[in-house]
């Protein structure tokens, strides 16, 4: 399989279909503005450097479940499927 | 029960019903342009860092009841019922 | 009667009849473009941290009769009484 | 007197009259898009902070004749006198 | 050849044509409203510093393959070929 | 004379007349959108602090020719003469 | 020869005609939104300094040939000549 291995304090993460997000008890209001997404994270970014350059570590690992805000990141195919690059930052939070 | 912890400095609240506002003796204005509305904190972020790497202590527990802004946070509904993830930055007091 | 604590760096405020103004010698420009209003502190937010983690003084103190800008801060009501909850940096100054 | 405070680096100033500006050798050009204007300092805030938490000295002392930005600072009516509370780094500059 | 060399924490890539992406298993939806396109590093740049002066490693090597956004970066021609000069950080990820 | 001493890290400069300016070899396009104008420095500013409290050092001294950006500053006339007031930031370059 | 010596981390800089561009190689694709034109390094500004007062060093040199973007800087007529004054961080690269 092609990989991606995003730069920086990114990830990648797959969008969890709309049936899986109701048999795991999570479901996302039509009327809400702004609608957060459940997504799975795929991998973790190079990672980054805080001003003392020390690594900042991710919150989220490889598998969580994650809500991402809906309009966050970037789309791209690989090998036919789809999946975001998006900043850890818009994470929203995650499902357990 | 599905959970969503949130990420960072977010917390998670539920929103208070208008009837519970009331009881409780507080009651918002119609006429202000931005309501603030009452809600209860269900679970806080996995937390934030300052400059120094030192970790952010959250000024709301769980439990607490909290004014926030109207347009603030983002709607999320778990196993049925509203909730709103937001920072802890948009929490304008805590009611009691 | 219920309570808030402001969050942060925040104060919560009641505003002074315009009777109470010109009583105290204060009068407001009918003419300003944004006209400041005279309120009283009521309470002290949990304040905040500076950069290097040491709790930041509030200048203000509850009792201060305080110059407010018109639009800063929101409008909540508390047992029938409107209050503002609003950032210490929005007071303009402290009227004696 | 009634008196104001103004909080943190603001300053209050009271504008001088164009008579005075003319007598003292200072004119204002009609055409200028922002046309500064002299005014007197009548009293000094509360005082800023540095990141270190050192004092910042104010750079202008009360009875300072200074040139003001026309649109900055507040409007605010004392004992029925006109003042203005801005902050310290809207004075362009101290008339000697 | 003519060569350029990219100031600061910029690098030169060259876009890879459609079909390369499709054969490296790679595609890109065309619903997309940004999307990512593969690239190849050519050359790193002369380098950023931190705030306490230290270099700033580059996290691609020239020959990676990378994902960058569309509207990144601005378009040169050297002997005829097609450029990017574009800011690391608008890197998404390194493809592998 | 009046006088004015400019605020921080503000300078006072006058404009100097177009035929200065081609007689000093230096003349300035009609089609630039944003014309620099030359102008002599006439009086430093009291003078900024860095972050660390020390003083900023002016790079421009009393007398110097400099290039000055057409829209920065603000105009004042002092005993009938029009003058400019701007942060020596918006200073280009000094002409010699 | 009348001279500008640039104020801060900026640069002067000539641009190098379109004939020069080919002849060394470089052409600039007429589609591109913004095209980035090749120049020459004049002179260096009297430099910047960082967060710890130590000097930056500048990138480019006296000589080099370097592409800038085509909207950046302020054009400036010496000697009949036409220059560009812009900051050090609007250079895209060095030509060689």
């Amino acid at each position: 399989m092609a990989n991606i291995k995003p730069l920086g304090q990114r990830v990648l993460v797959k969008r969890l279909a709309a049936e899986a997000l109701s048999a795991g008890g999570i479901a996302l209001p039509d009327t809400a503005q702004e609608k957060p997404q459940e997504a799975e994270v795929v991998s973790l970014g190079t990672g980054g450097k805080d001003d003392d350059g020390k690594t900042i570590e991710f919150s989220v690992k490889v598998g969580d479940k994650v809500l991402i805000s809906k309009y966050g990141g970037t789309d791209v195919k690989i090998d036919g499927q789809e999946y975001l690059i998006m900043s850890e930052s818009d994470i929203l939070g995650i499902v357990s």
